[in-house]
C-alpha cells in the first residue's frame, strides 16, 4: 500500500536498525511506528529524521505537549491523515486532556476559517504588523 | 487592493460599530485592524467571527499563547501571509519569547517536512493508532 | 517581478498575438490582463490554456457567474492572490452583487472550518455515501 | 478511526442530543452522518458548527444548490475526501445534475490549473484589478 | 467509493472508448487505470485531460522521468493519494531507481520545510531575484 | 516585513557568521539571499538548515538541475511565492532552458489539474498500483 516496502525488524541494515534502537530507547517503548518502517529503505534518510525530530520535540522553550499540539495543526491543515492520527496519539500520551483536544479543534477550525476569509478579502497588512 | 472597502471608522454601519466597540473593550486598545475592516461591509458575517473568535481564543483548557502559536501553525501550513503577520503580532503582544518563536517555526518546519515525506511514502496507519 | 518576461503587445510572437486578438473578440474589451502575458512567451501552453478556458467557462448546464464563483471558491482555497483579484473582478463584471459576494465568502468560511474538523477528526466516510 | 468518538444516539448528551433532533428537523431525515457523530464528544462546538452552518447554506442571494457546488469545490482544493463525499451527496440530494457535476468538475480542474501557474509566473496584479 | 461511476468497457460511450483505445496504443498495454474510467461518463472532460496529459508528459526539452518525477513532487504537495500512488508506478515504469527515488523523497521533505520556515518567517524576495 | 530581523553581516553572531561563510563558499558568491537571514537569528535553526540543505541539493542519484526543478514543482503546490523566485533563479542559475522552464510550467499546471479531479473524484487506488 505503501510506495516503499514496510520493513519490519529482520529486513533492517544495521544503520536503520541503529536508529530502531535509538526509537526505542527515546521513547521507552519496543513499538516503532509505520513511519520510521517506510523510511527505513533509506538509512541516511531515516537517520536524519529522527534525529532532526528528536532534538526539536524534547523540552526547551515550549513544553513538548505544546509541540505536539503544534505538530497536529500543521498536520490537519496540510491534510496528513497518518500524521494526524500519530500525532493525536503522541499528544494523547503526552497528557493531551479531552477538553484540551476540543479547544485545539475549535481554534484549528477557526484559523482555516479566518485563514480563507482574508484570502477571499485579499485584506492587505497592516502597518502596525510591519515593526519587527 | 482588497476586493471589499477597507471601511473606516466613519463608514461603519451601526450594527458594525457596535462589534468595533467590542473588539476595543475586549483587546483594551483602539486599534482595529484591517481584518475586521474588510469583514466590516457584511456586519453578519463580521459579528459571527468575532463572537467565535473571542470566545474560543480566551482562556481555557488551553492559555490563549498556546492558543495564538496552533493558530500561526495553521496559517503557515495554508500559506496566509497576513493572518501569519496578525498572529505572531499577537504572540508577541501575549509574551512569546524570541526562544518560543524559533521553536514553534522549528516544528512546524519539521511537521511540514514530515507530512510530505508521509504522503509521499503512503504509510499505512498503524493499528495502534487506530485504538480511539 | 515575475519568473517569466510580461509581454507587451509589441513583443507577442505571430502565435500568441493570434491569442491576444481571440481573448479581445471574446471579452470584448481591448485589454488583456498580465496571467496572458506571462504565459505569452510560451505560445503553445497559451493557447492550449486559452482555449480550454474558453469553453469551460461560457454557458453549459452551469450559468458563467456560478462558474465564477466555484473559480473563486477554488483559488481562495489555493492560497492564489492574483487569482482572486482577477476572478473576483470577473464575477463582479457578470454581475456578481454585493450580497452574493458576501454568502460566497460566508460559504469559503465554513467549508474552510469544517473541512480542518473533519481532517482533525478523521472522520470515516458514511456507507450512505458510498454509493455511487 | 477517526481522533474522537463516534457517538451513536445512547451515548449524546441532552446538549448534543438537542442538536442532533435540530439537524433531523432541518433536514427531514433521521439520518446523520459521521461528522455530527464525530463532533458531538463537543456539544459547544456541535451547536455552534450546526447553528452555523444551518443559517449559511440555506436560501439566500445565492440558491442552496450554487452553495453546495462552492462547498465541493473548497473541500476538493483542501483535499478533503470525507467532504467531497458528502457535499456531493448533498448537491445530489438538492437537484445536481450529471451534466452540472461534470461542469463543476471541469472548472475546478481549470481553476486548479491556472492557479499554480500563476503561482509559478509569480504574475503581479494587474492595476485594473486593484480598483475596489 | 468514487463520485462517479468507475466504468468498465462494456460501458463505456464510442467516444470514451476512443479515448481508451489511445491510451491503450500509446501506454502498449491494455491496462487502463481508475483515474480515466472515473472521468469516463464525461467523454469531453476524458478526451481533452487524456490529449493534453499525452503531450505535455512526452519527450521535450525535459526528459519523460524528470516529468514524472515533477508529478509526483505536486501530487506529494497537493495531497493527493492516488496521484502519488498512480504517478510514482508510472515513475518506476519509466527507469526510477530506488536511489533516485530516496532523493526525490529527500527533495520533496526539504522542499516542505523551507517553504514552511519562509511562510512563518514572512521573508521578503531579494532584489536579485526580480531581475526576469 | 519579515516576522523576524532580516540581519546583515555585522548583526551576526560567530555561529551564524560559520554558516555564512560556508554558504559562501559553497556557492562561490558573497551575495547570501534573504532566507538566510531570516533564519540567522538562531543559529541552531539556520545550521541544521543549510547543512541538510548542502548535502540534499548537490549531485547524487539525481542531478541538480533535476533537484531544483522537483524544488519549484513542491514550492508552486505549497504557494511559496519567496521560494519560487529564489528557486526559479537558482534553477536559471544552473542552466535551466526557457524551453525547459515551459515545459516545468506545463507539467505543473498539467499536474494541479489531475490532482483536483482525482481528489473531486475520489478516484480509488487501481490494485496494480499497491503491489510495492
Amino acid at each position: 500500500m505503501a510506495t516503499t516496502p514496510i520493513l519490519d525488524d529482520e529486513a533492517l541494515s544495521p544503520e536503520a536498525r541503529a536508529v530502531f534502537d535509538d526509537i526505542r530507547a527515546t521513547r521507552k517503548t519496543d513499538f516503532v511506528n509505520n513511519f520510521w518502517r517506510t523510511l527505513a529503505h533509506d538509512p541516511a534518510l531515516l537517520a536524519a529524521t529522527w534525529n532532526r525530530l528528536k532534538e526539536i520535540m524534547g523540552p526547551g522553550a515550549l513544553d513538548p505537549l505544546t509541540k505536539e499540539l503544534i505538530y497536529i495543526a500543521v498536520s490537519v491543515a496540510n491534510g496528513c491523515s497518518y500524521c494526524v492520527h500519530s500525532h493525536t496519539a503522541a499528544a494523547k500520551a503526552k497528557g493531551m486532556t479531552e477538553a484540551q483536544h476540543a479547544e485545539l479543534l475549535a481554534v484549528i477550525g477557526m484559523a482555516a476559517q479566518t485563514n480563507a476569509l482574508v484570502t477571499a478579502l485579499q485584506t492587505p497588512v497592516d502597518e502596525a504588523f510591519q515593526i519587527g
